[in-house]
């Protein structure tokens, strides 16, 4: 299969293609930029300095339908919301990485990230690409809307206790933390190392983008469900992202009651790991691989459950969910390609 | 004023040499340590070199009261509650860095801290030293058990919402975050460079020994206050504490209400600097000194009210508010030798 | 193919561990821990929960033999030096990644790593494995040394240059630096992360055990040459290698013809990558994979040559080199399971 | 005295800050920017709200010279040769913290630094301001040109040798490496986070500005004293410069001989540490202080010797350095307002 990578440039794209190069499937990958096109790839990424050898071409969606099977859209805000549709026509099957497509009502998108919604008519082909509670529709589907970083993290930590009404509403509370890498490739002040390194930091406090996103996807499970608070913080690591969610309990669960209606409610999920009890993960143990590592602890003293859901922000939660979302479509097992250990240490 | 410093192989005890070093009424530091006695100090703590030349001395509370006017103990747990009666009986002012004199109640204390209380008396004389809120008794103190670090952010970013019963109970969520530093200076297999650098880890879910201390201390400003639940987690940095604090408000407030509460609140703390409204504190920007930044957001989508506060773990966190006690204790301005900036970036 | 791996609780174990799952010959691996036997893999090591499902045997050089047909020894110094010998009469063949058999002089090992050499027929026996230097000589051995960390850098950086006389004897200086993480697994105060993080460090000056090492190897390459000064340094990071070599050189090359000399060396190695002139590498772009980056630069001004090489300490350095030794050792092509690209960021 | 600090807005200008805040004799700071005046300074530096309550002013020199009795410039490149003949011109003394003003040939700056050089005559009156070497002109001159961060570490690490004519000519390397505030406060992507975190690179081969810098002061010290091989590295942390420096000795010098004749070299320099044998500095045991230590150690099997220095780039490899120039030219002991202790860990 002849796969497109569009904005591959960035690290979504760069770790696409890390990916895709030992993904048995994956015939050949062709590069678009709109920025570096005529640049050969490994002189943006010289980490892939005889390993892919091949030149960015520019973006003309006409000549891309010719010459791929499948496109992977790693673009920056409002990109595909113009190039989605003109795929659509010419039916050819994406997986779109950016927010463009996420939020099935336009007016919430608008509000949250402050630009125009797409067509309504893309929206509404649009399926939300997290596999693990999607896949009947992700494996029709000719168009995903690939999820956010947080939102895998913070939905796959959820879902199984907002799907058997195990909590109350409304008290989830979602502490997430991320690495740099979040932050895209661009410099700026606020990933400048000096000012990020030996640094902990917090930001976009009750106006973060995905906050609806997690609310939409938890509110499909359970129309009762309705409101999240959501923070967001910024580690001095490049790459990993943990979840820390708190809720009141709907019940007298303990631990092992929790425990163990995680598992089964992941029992044939390949890519997410509940962690026995007690035992909580840490980003780095998912480093580079498309593990979610979840564990579950109930407070009896408070009432309370806490969940800590971990993922790497550029794998699980992107290009690695992307890569599971391509294989669901194309009708392979979601592991193929992705069977590669998390690196460790 | 002579001044002797137990435990001063520990980064508590390094740090209070590095502040006392040039406080103005610190004529003399004697350094103890029982583990090792009859080492040059810059020995232990080579940058000190040229700076501090000192041979660590042996424990003998005999000798220590004839030698120094003053104590501080920055021993491991267990130690302060053995000394500290032997200083108290001879009239020797204590500023205790260690767990063992903050809980009021043995069996609490026994419960989190699984280990002997030490004696009533000594628990009953030792005043906790959150200077903010507890400057008056300071003052009149001769033992001061000074608070831990996450207690200190915590503590100081809910006080000015519990004393105005401005939150509901039970709501409150305290998300913390920590430097390395917090765990010591022992090497340990959690802390060792390979496993911690470029990972984000929590530990002591629903177990941290802080937790009692900041309900007891949060209750005694409004007794109806009762229970937290409190999350620690391992920043990949050295130094600096965040704690992200979630509450349910209890009435209608706005952000220029709560925010305008807390600049009365600390009107006169020299060292808690109240942010302006959507300006949030980061580590790094109290890196070295005894600054607590705090930052208050109403959220009234969710009802909510996201605080956060920010200190040095080594300095606010433990020996820079051991010498703002110090200074109390002795009838000096609080700020007395306290006044370095902090180091940027 | 079954394979054994003796030592797999430490970091080496665990990168060989990582690179053989997906290795197309590795058919199964029993896991060989003298201290933790009888513990689940992923205790030990729990970013491979769910993946490796394999408990920690006993060592027992005879059931071993019975049970796998390879053999590799990632254990602490000494221990190969006992049971490689014990493999060899059974004919299995080995590859120890630990430095008891490099050194063909037993006095030098001696007098470098201060305790007893291995048995002269087990040394006489072993190949040194630096696959790019020595691959018909690792073809036909039963019993591998694979080379260091620091001397695979730097061997790999200096060979073009030493093989054709390049540069004057003896000039050679390598200053080296290491990510924490080839100082193995076990906690120390040198790795204690408060006192590495933020710091740079210098180590082992004029006595690093690889020194001997990189002179055995440059000596077989051109007899005359003889000595280097090394030194190694500790990075804040946990993996990666870079050596900066510096020499006089032979006569009046320019940087073009140094490059050519270079490319032309290594037109055949498939992991060794000449970068083009003025294009450095740094230690991230070969991060997780097996290739080893060189620059080569003239400087007219001083009539000296920097080189700049870089490995993954614990790919190239180590577990990478360990396979592709155990690839041409079986007749494979040297690249088979090693294919996986750098991960970056 | 009243002292006005143009390019507060940078990392040089805000170390001033921080320093001359505890200094005794600086009365009062006003701040200068271009490009951000009328700012108040926190907002561009939130770790001194509450503590630097200044807004930024624009540069007028004859407003300045009126208002100010001193002046440091820590200016991007090409600012202080045009600034720094306007202050001569009225008497104010300055310090300058650029590059602008060390080159005593115009041909070799304009060579090395690619840009025009300042006006003879400012170049001629400018008095290179390493204390150690040249207090005395230091006390006498009305304009500073201030060293260079590796400059310092590596002329402080090579001077005793150099005077003493103890090692060969030209044998000298210089293998130095930086923390990432070395290359100021403008985000770039060489700075990015994800880019430098767990990386080391090598950058300005061959080429870097501070070569020439270098050899004309220990040229001065010894007009035999020719060239320098120099190389410079970027550490994946914030403060710190080591210089590891290899020479071929002159002689049979011993490492004792050799550590005597640093300690006699230094005995009357305030912040040179001359570390004992075997004792080799980190960068981290100078964070934040003014120290430079030092390590010499001969290596009899090479016949060579090899020196480690360390510094914190922004305290004696700038800011410090420039403050200890303010305490010479003002007649004040050189450690005035300098004796703070480096924070550790």
């Amino acid at each position: 299969m002849k796969i497109g990578i569009v904005g591959a440039t960035g690290y979504g794209g760069a770790e696409l293609l890390r990916i895709l190069h030992t993904h048995p499937y994956a015939e050949d990958c062709i590069l678009y930029s709109s920025s570096e096109d005529g640049l050969p790839y490994w002189e943006s990424f010289p980490h892939v300095n005889k390993i892919i050898d091949k030149t960015l071409q520019p973006i003309d969606v006409e000549k891309m339908a010719e010459e791929v099977d499948f496109v992977f859209l790693a673009t920056p805000p409002g990109v595909s919301s113009e190039l989605t549709p003109q795929f659509a026509e010419r039916q050819v099957p994406v997986v779109d990485l950016s927010g463009d497509l996420r939020m099935k009502e336009p007016t919430v998108y608008e509000k949250w990230y402050k630009r125009k919604a797409a067509p309504q008519q893309i929206i509404s082909e649009a399926v939300y690409g997290l596999s693990e509670l999607n896949a009947k529709a992700i494996k029709d589907a000719s168009c995903i809307a690939n999820p956010g970083c947080f939102p895998t993290a913070a939905i796959l930590g959820l879902a199984p206790l907002v799907k058997n009404r195990a909590i109350k509403e409304p008290s989830v509370i979602i502490d997430a933390k991320t690495g740099v890498s979040g932050a895209g490739r661009k410099a700026s002040s606020a990933t400048h190392f000096s000012e990020t390194n030996e640094n902990f930091k917090i930001y976009s406090v009750h106006e973060h983008k995905h906050t609806p996103e997690i609310e939409q996807m938890l509110s499909s499970l359970n129309p009762s469900f309705e409101r999240v608070t959501f923070t967001s913080h910024l580690v001095p690591m490049t790459r990993g992202i943990m979840a820390t969610i708190y809720a009141d309990l709907a019940g007298n669960y303990n631990s092992s009651q929790l425990h163990e209606l995680y598992k089964e409610f992941y029992q044939d999920s390949y890519f997410v790991r509940i962690r026995d009890i007690g035992n909580y993960p840490s980003t780095k143990e998912v480093y580079g691989s498309n593990y979610c590592d979840i564990a579950v602890a109930a407070d009896e003293r408070t009432g309370r459950v806490t969940i800590v859901s971990v993922i790497d922000n550029l794998v699980k939660g992107a290009a690695g969910q992307a890569v599971q979302n391509f294989n669901l479509m194309n009708g392979w097992p979601e592991e193929t390609g992705l069977l590669f250990s998390p690196i460790y240490p």
